[in-house]
């Protein structure tokens, strides 16, 4: 026991009047997300949604509701060593949500766990803003969220994210892979880059080359900080534009091509009684992977753990292809016929 | 550029193999919290949950979806300390659902963030099956969630932990503090012990007074790592029980007794036009709190940091105080009249 020695929280390494600052300035951002569904009050213990969008009745017959959790892995110590963090909010968002369509859900709602060395407001709200705006890319609202101060566990200027979408889906709408069949065709959504997955590999490749993430190189045509920390896009708003035009069942599978690349996670999107064969040749992967692969990483390995060029597939009808690939042209999506599905047992060819 | 050298996702520190193997031992511990609303599939890229319990029709007529995000702070350090994970599983469940039930909300399901150095499956699963039987003690399903392994933002052994719960309630039985009025009765639910607040603070006791985390002391009755890493107490079933035995609002506010202590939360609990008032004399702190403050901590900091042995207020009109104390008592709840409410500014007082 130590005499006459007097101990507080914020000696400790926690200051909950500073925490009481930093919530009021996230409360602007937050406010940016909200639509007349959000129902919950500043400083409430949980965010409230309401699920209809009148004010009386229920706009689901069948609701089922759909939710995910995901991060952005070793992407924030490229994000806090190039001090970009806007982006690293976008992509929490996107690693979400893009998972969450997947089922043909509508997002609802999102929240967001940060854990911090030290808060440092400043700093922290250019991330906070990137959240905001990938919830309003993802028409979806930021419903609250947590942020832990923890000097212990994080090294000085590190923290860690996490975030969590809810969304909805009408029960005789989701879509979850069993009505894939041979024949269906496999259409690639671009990806805006490396997205957020396989950083450690690609820090990996940066440290072992020196090469500097200032450097603008010519066969990207932009700095390495720029092309590696681009943020994921967002495939919400084309996505479920282009479901709410059919009410018949075009897309039978989706797949968000995250870690483990188009093998795997297309794999996830179609039965066991299915093969999905991928034509590499049939879209251009960007500048980036070229270079990452250059600078040693072997092209099996590539397709292994980055998503190529291609972020999002959609599974579709033969019969309905050519008028998907319409809709998402119009919409600005840029699809690519990649692949189709083939009688099998559940696995994915690249050739 | 380095010459004949390849780089893979392994050698970089991710063992997407050892990822998998993971997976499919926690799918067990998943499964244990199943009921029939939930829909999703192994594997899948989100969680479904159905919102009614039938298979058609809707149980809840305005439904309002209810959010929350929130870890164990730096509880997460002690607890590997003491090699005690399975409660900070317990701990991370309980943390999101007090906050739940504060509206009224029925917990639906649970997802967890878990970011650590190195996947040991062996001790990890202890973690999961914590969060497992959390969500059994909540009736709420643990519908998926996200393990990443980060090797050069976690230090060796260390991990931590996020989780995201969703509950519904239907719009007219939410609770917001807004009915609440002078003369409404609080009956405070006492804590297990420190819950999952402060510990920065417990750990700087601990280590500026050389304390043995594995020593029994007397005062406590065990050991000082049993003590202090006793799990947060889950309220879902004392609480939502005596909820549903009102069709009138018994209940004005509710408030989860979190960082800040009594008078913080309490305040977020009541409206603009009250105060509150809680005799601190009402109920006995279990002995972990005398301890942590005989080793150097004020007895006002006390207040203001760990919830001295309330973890859970009820705002209860007088008229039904007397019939909610026989509930909460009937179901073992054992509740304590601890304060009234009065009128004022929003300001809580303890004497």
């Amino acid at each position: 026991m130590v005499d006459r020695q007097s101990f507080s929280y914020k000696d400790s390494g926690v200051d909950i009047d500073a925490n009481a600052v930093w919530v009021k300035r996230i409360q602007s951002a937050m406010g940016s997300t909200y639509g007349p569904r959000v129902l919950s009050s500043a400083g409430a213990f949980a965010g409230m949604f309401r699920l209809s969008n009148g004010n009386r009745g229920n706009d689901y017959k069948q609701p089922v509701l759909v939710g995910c959790a995901d991060g952005v892995g070793t992407k924030v110590l490229l994000g806090i060593k190039a001090k970009r963090l806007f982006g690293l909010g976008i992509d929490l968002v996107a690693m979400n949500v893009n998972d969450l369509i997947t089922c043909g859900a509508e997002p609802l709602f999102f929240l967001d766990y940060l854990a911090v060395n030290k808060l440092d407001p400043n700093a922290l709200l250019e991330l906070i803003e990137g959240i905001a705006d990938g919830c309003r890319q993802a028409d979806c609202a930021l419903l609250g969220g947590e942020t832990a101060e923890m000097p212990d566990l994080y090294a000085k200027g590190d923290f860690d994210l996490a975030g969590f979408s809810v969304g909805v889906v009408e029960q005789r709408r989701t879509i979850d892979g069993q009505h894939v069949a041979p024949g269906d065709v496999l259409i690639g959504l671009p990806s805006s880059g490396v997205h957020s997955n396989g950083y450690s590999l690609v820090r990996r490749v940066i440290t072992a080359n020196k090469l500097n993430l200032k450097k603008k190189f010519d066969e990207l045509g932009e700095t390495l900080a720029e092309a590696v920390l681009k943020p994921t896009k967002i495939y919400v708003r084309d996505v479920l534009g282009l479901l709410s035009a059919y009410r018949v069942r075009a897309v039978t599978g989706m797949a968000h091509i995250t870690g483990g690349g188009l093998a795997e996670n297309v794999a996830r999107a179609i039965g066991d009684g299915c093969d999905a064969v991928i034509e590499k040749g049939s879209w251009q992967p960007p500048p980036i992977f070229p270079f990452i692969q250059k600078h040693g990483v072997k092209p099996a390995e590539m397709f292994k753990v980055f998503n190529m060029g291609i972020g999002f597939i959609l599974i579709v009808r033969s019969r309905y292809a050519a008028g998907v690939m319409r809709k998402l042209d119009d919409s600005g999506a840029s699809p690519h016929v990649v692949g189709h599905v083939t009688r099998g047992t559940g696995k994915v060819r690249l050739r």
